[in-house]
């Protein structure tokens, strides 16, 4: 990652935006809202507002200031989430299990370590706070999705926050927009933040395709569910059809099927399926089946990037309070709608390094490389995104069959 | 169970007892603390104290008075532990996910069954009352038990209750006391409150044997865990030796081994091992192959019940708040020392009917006998057992690799 | 076990004849049909072959001939089955995987065995001879139950050896036959070999039971399986009914239901279901539940022993070579029929030591006593059990979902 | 799959010289050691003799030949390897649990399929026909494959064939050789046979890179072994490290330390280990991890099919019976060596779709495109590769734990 420079001041107010922001996040949650791990992937509540601050304590504080004395120094093994480098820690599936400390301790770990943020601040800009403040970030966006999950567990159906409801708007026309072939460049160009997993930009060769200007609706994929997709083999690959026999796959996740039709649960409770909203919540596995169901693929992320390439990073994000994605709205015939925000979008494209990839030294190296296996690209961001966040060359990855993410797509074809 | 007739006054006060003393033991913890749930076996403290009260609903206030209203009639779902007759539940691995109803909604729907307990008990003694103590009495004791597994995993290694130091007194020496053989009666006579599975009283036929006067102590223990007890398949049951490779068992649960020598984990935190305790937190296995060692055996539960049969119910209890076994004192010749309190005896018998016995009708029919396959029984109760719960005939049982109850043993052997 | 007084040329011929039975077993088979395993109970009948001779080179010709030189010094880490006395040894479930020695050369084995037992033979009777010859009895029927399991899985439904047609005979009304309860004893006497388990002879008290006279029928399992028997929760021991859930358990094993009716899986290929037949190949839960929902219960094993004892060892065994049980004929109004042969009869003993049991010293101690936990007793020997090898004090052991002998079961009930 | 314009007599020999060659594996095998089944990966021989009969039977015979019959319709069940569009069969792990057919039928199953084959080939040139014979190809690998790693499971430690004694040439010393970056085609232009996966040819940008004149030793690796590679977390990927802890992963696939040093299990038996050859059997995360220890990195597919390109398919192979890697020679000081044979070299790429790709229409389009998930690109073939069956364009691949083929790597870096 390369760290801008940035003045101390407005490092010091996006420091405590960022850090607020989280906060408010968990405010109208319980002590047992905020302990509870739903699964081995997702992490408390808790954790999420004790790991962030740990971060800051770890890669920003410890390095840059000799005076700072830990909060706690037991926290390493209870709050570091995967940095070997750093030693030993708690079990992941285990973070759900360490009641204390309790939130009311974790709080003030985060005061604590405010304070002392904001003194370096007074003095310097030190060079992994920006990272940080990512880091942060996409803590947020993990809180809201591991949140959802737990709640989806309670049979009592809760509501996180109650949804302004949006007035059904129709989706737009699937239409698909040409992009010619040629060499072009992907990747980031060094100008601000970006992670070190989006450089070095380097050139492609991409022929020519078509792109879809909208994700793919509930309605679309409804259809696709209907005329069995889950249970014909054909459409899948191998491992996705092992996947759905042995899971009992049959719809996207948090989508249910009661004697009123179907239900989607949502973080402001359970709801009836909008068929205009772009699909969330599938897997890779889902999203390339339902593609080939309907005679296109998934787009290449060289793809994706230069259809977003000079776009405004402008959409429906977190920001918004809704934390549920709104149907698309295709005006511009020039562009594709909603590359950003709403859902993040499935690619056809594995989780590998960039030619010329270098890992950060240290610890921070872990942050990013070391997952660069077995995992499927997704871009664009979603509804839980911080829209401060996100870039055109933002790679955000995960496994083929993780759904509890906002995750989308949208459809490419051969030009 | 069998209810002897009380006098509403002295049932009401009895409840009252009962249902405070379940609050006390939560009434140090956090939110956090009541909310998770260690392993699948044990359930969170807010679970505890919402289903003893769904018990009282379900088969006390349900039953007996037409004009009760349920808190929610949500909870038969989220607080059933395994009626099956009751309905569909939430699955017991499941219990720490579930993050709403929260501590303050449980304790208010605790008020709300108390007070349709108390109208109740103006009018009538409810036949299943006595059986819902009871119940809650055995809650309690699962309560710390289930609560000192949590604490366990965690590494800042908690301390529940300040334990008053006992001055260490040294065991006192291993002795036998014979019992002739011959016919004599076991189980429950049907005078005042006994589970159903301590019945039918019938007359069984018993070789001479003879029982340790007191139960085996840390520091015995030690010596076969010092001497490779744990390495040596010749001490185990096969089954047994299957579980410590597996699970590579070392040393009763809670036990670690340190650079200052063995500690163990206690509801005060982790302290010295204390040689002159009895052992607790083995499995049946860990006794059973300590006795073969030892070149004794586990005594079966007639002979424990013919011993004990006529001394009264006294002894260390989770009344006096130390929530740790007591050495034993071995004062009179006459007599087995310690049979009730400090810990649960295994015994060498399996948990099965005895003859002529008749579970309850309806979905009280669950609570015994259905577990009749695949558990040992113990006999005594522990340290964490209200006494007012114990009798002679009382039978307790787990499968043979459970430890997180106050479990230990006393060896006997042929005459 | 006692070795009882046998001259040496009466003790060569049993010897032959026992070994020659268990080489007619295998001899209609292919080399495939010997070498595969189709579950880690199971074991392949090549390896069968191998480890009875193992058996007789191990406790009986390495210890009597000072002279015997081993067949391959590395068959003990092959052959060995459970001895951990004697060392380590190849896992499990990997026998299968073992394609060396083959076929030929285990036979080459076996007939090395046989010609230093001879020599032996003329100079004296060693110890262990009788209980090898009773060890290779019981896997004579383990290499039928295990070669019935592994058939089974094959869809060409392969016939073993074919079936005389039995002329369909009804089954004999389900009547019960009273006992008088009282002290009696129970226990091999010690006259004749028996296993350490069958020992020492005790007395026990019983209460007044009535017994059936013949095993549960395919027809009265059907009436359950009908009714919903295992949709029930209520007719289950809570072990099995998770297992019930867990395994999707239907109906007993190898039962089918095809088009034209239910169908059986027998060592003569698939046939039709036939009512009057035994019920054979359920578990104990199933047994235990099938009579809980009968009104009845299983018999405890002394209450077996006790209807046992002092009736002839007659029944349908595997010298028939029909290999499946027939419709029980009742003929004596003052006996029950088919105690022996036919289908083991579940009872409802947990398999545990009498009181002053010792077993064997050494490696053969491990034969029998290490088992005693998780299991249950059977009586009476199968339609697959040499009639030689059985005896009113014989106690067979399963754990409680074992299906794959021909087990069966029989009521009681409270007189 | 695109089949060339083949004389039918040319392909007749062809056909039979394949065919022959199949069971020339098999011949010096007992029944048993073509019976079994070492892991689900991996099938036994028998199996693989009567699977690719079925193939040609299938997608041969059934479509060219309407008077074809069928040898045994039930043979779809047993034989059908993973074609879900012809239906149901026989679940992977079970191959070892099919006695029957046995091998002489399977053998007569072949012989059936040759002469209907003979008889079509008198008429036409079948489309399938070389689809077929390269797949069965592909099987003579895999049969050596699982052989060695069902023969390796043997305590007994067998040899499947005798290897003359190679005389130890040192390894040549590493050298990289640097390629020039631009666009530059890869994939198959369609002349010849080759897999669907293997086009359309198409452009890719490449950076300038530099590539290891030979692949990696064992005497390199053994240093990565011995400087603790296997035990530091920092060379890994994050599923590699899981992959290592969990399956206590210390060595290459078929190393053990034995007294007098290093041994490796081969189709020769246990030899000692030999520093200057190819080191293989290890997987995808272990090419990797090494690599990144050595400050190199793997190639991805494009360089090493750039490297490849016009460079004759000559080698190590199969043909030579050794059936192991050979030390690389290194004469030629403009071209790599030993890019085809000794060992498969798993690149940095993972196996997706070439753009434009086009599965084959029906049951044969599931060939390969579906595992088009998790899997890495190996290519060049190895000491177990027919080398007639390889091509600078082929693919193979395999999840990054595989390592019971003979795969190495080779090192790259940027330039």
């Amino acid at each position: 990652m390369r760290s801008a420079p940035v003045a101390a001041e407005r490092l010091a107010a996006r420091y405590d935006a960022v850090r607020r922001a989280t906060e408010r996040i968990a405010e109208p949650l319980s002590a047992e809202d905020c302990a509870a791990q739903s699964m081995p992937d997702a992490s408390p509540i808790r954790w999420h507002l004790a790991h962030t601050s740990w971060f800051f304590e770890t890669f920003v504080l410890a390095r840059a200031d000799a005076g700072y004395r830990r909060f706690d120094t037991r926290f390493d093994f209870l709050f570091n989430s995967y940095y070997n480098a750093i030693g030993e820690r708690v079990a992941r599936p285990m973070r759900g299990k360490m009641t204390r400390p309790d939130l009311g301790e974790v709080l003030e770990y985060r005061a604590h370590v405010d304070r002392a943020v904001a003194r370096l601040l007074e003095r310097e800009a030190p060079p992994a706070l920006e990272l940080g403040l990512n880091h942060e970030q996409q803590h947020q966006e993990l809180m809201l999705t591991d949140l959802k999950h737990l709640l989806a567990l309670n049979p009592l159906r809760p509501c996180y926050r109650e949804r302004a409801s949006t007035a059904t708007v129709p989706a737009a026309p699937l239409r698909f927009l040409r992009f010619e072939g040629g060499l072009h460049a992907i990747g980031h160009d060094g100008t601000g933040f970006a992670f070190d997993n989006e450089g070095p930009r380097h050139q492609v060769f991409t022929q020519p395709f078509e792109l879809a200007a909208r994700p793919v609706t509930n309605g679309e994929f409804l259809e696709f569910v209907e005329a069995g997709g889950y249970q014909d083999p054909q459409w899948w690959l191998s491992d996705g059809w092992d996947w759905v026999v042995a899971e009992s796959i049959r719809a996207p996740e948090y989508w249910s099927r009661e004697e009123r039709g179907r239900k989607v649960f949502t973080l402001a409770g359970e709801l009836d399926l909008a068929p205009s909203e772009p699909v969330a919540h599938v897997g890779f596995y889902e999203a390339d089946a339902f593609a080939r169901w309907a005679g296109a693929r998934l787009p290449r992320e060289d793809e994706w990037e230069r259809a977003a390439a000079g776009l405004p990073v402008e959409g429906h994000f977190a920001e918004s309070g809704e934390l549920h994605p709104r149907p698309t709205i295709d005006r511009d015939a020039s562009a594709p709608a909603a590359l950003f925000g709403d859902v993040w979008e499935w690619t056809a494209s594995p989780y590998v390094a960039y030619p010329g990839f270098r890992p950060a030294s240290g610890a921070l190296g872990e942050y990013n490389g070391k997952f660069m296996s077995n995992r499927m690209v997704l871009r664009g961001g979603s509804c839980a995104s911080p829209g401060s966040h996100l870039r055109a060359t933002y790679r955000n990855f995960f496994v083929p069959t993780a759904r509890w993410q906002f995750s989308g797509f949208r459809l490419a074809r051969d030009a």
